[in-house]
């Protein structure tokens, strides 16, 4: 019988050395690299064979691989010159943290399948009710708990399901309400789910969902014959960082028995700085909440932080046991399943690197990195507010600058167009209002201030004064 | 202002040489550990601080924690004596490449935003639909391709949903139909979707779905004016690998416009080797494919391989383009955008950790390592067959051998708890037509047959002569 050609332990030393030379290589040259790769769509195939190899190939030819194809195909996300989108860190004690959970190879979906995955999320997960001053009700000692999700659209997919789950007649025509900034992701959600009707309610001037407005169009649903039962309230909004204001949407939910989704991916972990903590108000009012370690909180995709007040409505809606899954300790009732709490049955460690990542930087160490990222912010937007041909097209938020050209928004393509030439920086655009809106956001984990001051140069030199 | 403490090139030097050394030697000393580690609920937790640390930690300490708290809770799924469930094998490629794709930290939401994690993605999906042999109309060259997914799950999720999206009336009383035999996540994915009916279809005495039955529950729902729309045939069910016969079950389909989705999850890697093929008789009649190159392809979670038919029908269910998200490569139409094919819409490169299993290994490496598997559960069959006590519960299928002891159902019980109560093995159970049954599946990594002779040993010795 022929042998199956396993990499042995010491092939693994030999080959990884190498590759944590060549990731720590990559930190330090990245900022050398245009931020977006100059390839036409197909390039990349262009390089690769058109079969899979028949024998097993060198290393030296793999490695050589991610200098040949790779990196030239790379849209480089932890450039010091990356405003683009949002910030999705991966820091070292995370990369780290991924690389020892994959050799570990635990799968948790029960707790026996892997105890120490299920115990350390759920104690991680404990841990950030207090960083992050969430409710105490949602730590795993009372009625809640936290999970980690695959991604803020997995995590209000299980929201949704959860909300539904608990109505008398889940048959009923369902309407569900979030802004008219909500992030695309609940639209698919919903879909998704087979919920028929997604109310985008109007915002005001701060961009934020009119409570007022939330009320009247539950009412009308009523009074037509269908059911109400879920709202997403969004903590910064994709386009402008915009917060829905929790407490008033929180009562109209809670009296009309509304499900509170709170989406809060990006801005979210702001909460480990008690100044940034006020977007919480009325958070005691929400049935669940998700926010994403992947964005700003230095943990690599995936790594959602998913918590629900009552987690019986999760796992009783998402629990389905079939023989092969049974065990004694699920049936002594003294362990969490996280299976039960989301779709997937299949769940990496990634508690793990989360949990790396709160040691290595400590609270205090992620509170100054967050810190820095908002302070700069803020300075850009004070050189934004003082320009004689910008202006703020919203206000800063946290780490987000909104801004336009006075003439335009052909000017405004035309600066983005520009200032994206350069390759040393990368920013992308939204609308709001109608208008075309350039997006500086701030806080990729090697951005400092030279960084920040080479895009404002950029912008300033393109936007003419 | 204070400095974030972020880790420089330099400690993700030092450490990740240490934690490199610290994988392999794991791998090294596995099968020195018991499979299950023996802790009670609550055991891990009590080895944690109450509070996230306020300061930053030493390496050195959380370096000595793996071996403090994570080995001791952690149920060891690389163990040589590993024949629970299903393999999850982490290979040295695939998990170097999981810290490289974090290392290098894209996240490949659009083309733009990753053209290398796409491109690639799509390039080894178009690799494995030769490999497999799988319908050349997969291929992304003409009406399908391919997508990683997060799960099986994820990915028949995916299917329910595109499925209902053609239909001309989505809000009808749909149906959708699986083997008795299926597995669970189906159920929970309708649930999810918000599908009313699931029907279970009789299986034959090979434990597969019976064509005929199908064809009459159609009907039947037809004629109640019930709207058939969703079926999944099983390659290789979780209880016994049992393959439904997927051309009868794909005729009923199309004649009735049913979307059939094939779910090979543990079973369907298995068609590297073409002697394993036949199970995939009219596979050009499906809809949708899911296998996992996370179980039995070497491949650490998550990597669920997903194929289309009909690209146009899964983007076109998932798509909602938001202005944030416009970008001059998506509306060229030119290129794969893969948020649009599937839940969420955040991906990190996956790709990567696969493309290294399949250069590392080969297609012939690959062939190797499944047909030792298999031809060690041959043998085993063959020693149960011929053991007085014990008989086989189903029929030797690919990796994984079924069987129970004579005496009855307390009997197989006594046997799995003394076979497991050794910690050299681990083996878990299912129920097959009410009777418990010891599932054996051989196929992790380090295997080899001095550990199958261990668990006979311990099996033959336990079940007495």
């Amino acid at each position: 019988m022929s042998h199956a050609p396993h990499m042995t332990a010491d092939e693994f030393r030999r080959v990884g050395h190498e590759l944590v030379e060549w990731t720590a290589a990559y930190m330090e040259r990245v900022h050398e690299l245009p931020v977006q790769p100059s390839v036409a769509p197909g390039d990349i195939r262009a390089l690769l064979p058109a079969a899979a190899p028949e024998q097993g190939e060198r290393w030296e030819a793999i490695i050589a691989d991610l200098d040949r194809v790779v990196i030239p195909g790379t849209t480089h996300w932890q450039h010091p010159g990356w405003f683009g989108y949002f910030p999705a860190n991966a820091s070292g004690p995370s990369v780290l943290g991924e690389m020892v959970a994959a050799g570990i190879g635990m799968q948790g979906m029960l707790w026996s399948t892997g105890p120490v995955c299920t115990e350390l999320e759920t104690h991680v997960m404990d841990w950030l009710v207090d960083l992050l001053a969430l409710p105490a009700a949602w730590r795993s000692d009372r009625t809640g708990g936290g999970v980690i999700q695959h991604s803020a659209s997995d995590a209000a997919l299980s929201a949704i399901v959860a909300a539904r789950y608990r109505l008398p007649d889940p048959a009923a025509e369902l309407v569900a309400y979030a802004s008219t900034e909500t992030h695309s992701s609940i639209a698919k959600d919903l879909r998704v789910a087979g919920i028929p009707h997604l109310r985008l309610i109007e915002i005001d001037d701060e961009r934020a969902m009119r409570p007022d407005r939330l009320r009247e169009a539950i009412a009308a649903d009523r009074a037509a014959g269908r059911v109400p039962f879920f709202c997403c309230a969004t903590l910064g909004t994709t386009s402008s960082l915009a917060f829905d204001p929790l407490r008033p949407i929180g009562e109209a939910c809670r009296e009309a028995g509304l499900w509170l989704h709170v989406d809060a991916a990006m801005a979210g972990v702001a909460a480990i700085c008690p100044e940034f903590r006020s977007m919480h108000d009325g958070l005691e009012l929400a049935s669940s909440y998700a926010t994403n370690a992947h964005k700003w909180l230095f943990t690599n995709f995936d790594c959602d932080l998913f918590w629900v007040a009552d987690r019986a409505a999760l796992t009783s809606a998402l629990s389905i046991l079939p023989e092969y899954l049974r065990n004694a300790a699920s049936a002594s009732g003294a362990v969490i399943d996280y299976r039960d709490w989301h779709v997937p049955l299949g769940r990496r460690f990634r508690a793990l690197k989360l949990w790396w990542v709160i040691r290595h930087y400590g609270a205090e160490g992620l509170r100054a990195a967050l810190r820095e990222d908002v302070a700069l912010a803020a300075e850009f937007a004070e050189r934004v507010r003082t320009h004689p041909s910008l202006e703020l097209a919203a206000p800063q938020r946290l780490s987000l600058v909104c801004l336009c050209h006075r003439d335009g928004d052909d000017a405004t393509r035309a600066l983005l167009t520009a200032v994206n030439a350069d390759g040393s920086v990368f920013v992308t655009h939204t609308v709001l209002d109608g208008r075309y809106i350039l997006r500086v956001s701030i806080g990729a984990l090697p951005t400092e201030r030279v960084h920040v001051d080479r895009l404002w140069d950029l912008i300033d030199r393109a936007a003419g004064r």
